[in-house]
């Protein structure tokens, strides 16, 4: 009898995505990747990027998301770590939907966005209404930023490969949102010895030329640690 | 032309599943609660507790592995992380399957596991072969947990509300895999603030009686992070 009357249900297939926070550093300011929807639902909207999983192509939601940032960067084999995975009835007007998020932070020159008006960098400090549910999964994405930044070479992967000691502190600054003391900042890098030099330094400034670093060979991906905070 | 001959294809509806790495400790074994499969696939092989998503029930992947541990433990309102999304084609004979894995941390007295001989909690040091790819889940787990013990209130989770700091010290080493320095310990769970004492102390054993602590209140979550490290 309680059968009887039910609404009828939306589709009873879920739908499958993912998305992405790509985040990095430009003249300062932490920015994140977005695009203009260009259907329903949400057409018009800006979005973090993403696209449904083809079952029939993609191995895994990591090949997905890395077939999406190829298709919308031009990056291929970008690191990218899981941020969360966001579920639900409500969060997609179409159905009972999974989003498996991933966040990828890297230096701007590694990024080639398509010319358009509908792709952009933002910055994150001036975010325009996002689409669907990703103003929370963008927010989820910047506490992890902020949360592993203080105790791992995360920050480090918004510069190019080589940095000088100023820039490498600013990067920190951005991703903690806080500023750092400087002679802290420094001693901590010592302890930590995650550091090498590659040997060159950074001239036409104005200032004196100041030394290149890179990140130890070891520590270059997102869960490499440092055992303490700065 | 290319279509013609093309092996028939798996289901091309993707299965939907939670699963949860649970984690308790008893005399000072980190035990993980085990479940024998009483169907195909990996019929009578031990796995994770988990299930599919309800998509008429369940408001999303959260509210799916309450109602599993729930059906499972007994236990109701447990706090749960999500740990990471499982997902492909090849990890499920069924078909192209999405598992979003949650980790509960919990006394062992909060557990209530039904009598049966195919639901157990076993030693993460002597484990059997585990369906699909729980062994993989596991092991995540198990590294979240030593990775966040280490800087944050996690390894407390373990143990009943009210602990002794020789307890405390035992969950952490169990947690992290390693022997700690008790004089160390004790110095930094004082600069770190984040316990209190109850009032009350342990009676009862041959030794002279130890002071009760709990966490204080702002620290009973997973995120609580400690700021520096163990």
């Amino acid at each position: 009898m309680e059968e009887i009357g039910q609404p009828l249900k939306k589709e009873s297939v879920p739908i499958i995505t993912v998305d992405v926070v790509v985040l990095t550093l430009d003249q300062g300011q932490l920015q994140v990747l977005l695009q203009r929807r260009p259907y329903a639902p949400f057409v018009g909207v800006w979005a973090l990027p993403g696209g449904f999983v083809h079952m029939d192509e993609d191995q895994d939601t990591l090949a997905a998301i890395q077939r999406v940032l190829r298709d919308k960067t031009g990056a291929s084999g970008l690191y990218v770590e899981q941020l969360a995975t966001y579920s639900g009835g409500n969060r997609d007007p179409r159905g009972w939907s999974v989003s498996v998020a991933y966040m990828a932070i890297l230096p701007k020159a590694d990024l080639h966005i398509a010319q358009s008006p509908d792709i952009a960098l933002v910055d994150t400090a001036n975010l325009p209404d996002l689409a669907f549910d990703h103003a929370a999964i963008l927010k989820d994405g910047l506490a992890r930023l902020r949360g592993k930044g203080a105790y791992s070479t995360l920050p480090a992967m918004l510069l190019p490969k080589e940095f000088t000691l100023s820039e490498l502190q600013a990067a920190y600054e951005v991703a903690l949102g806080e500023k750092l003391d400087t002679s802290v900042f420094r001693r901590k890098v010592a302890d930590f010895e995650f550091l090498e030099k590659t040997g060159e330094n950074r001239s036409g400034t104005s200032k004196r030329p100041a030394r290149l670093y890179r990140l130890k060979e070891t520590m270059q991906t997102f869960e490499r640690t440092l055992g303490r905070s700065f």
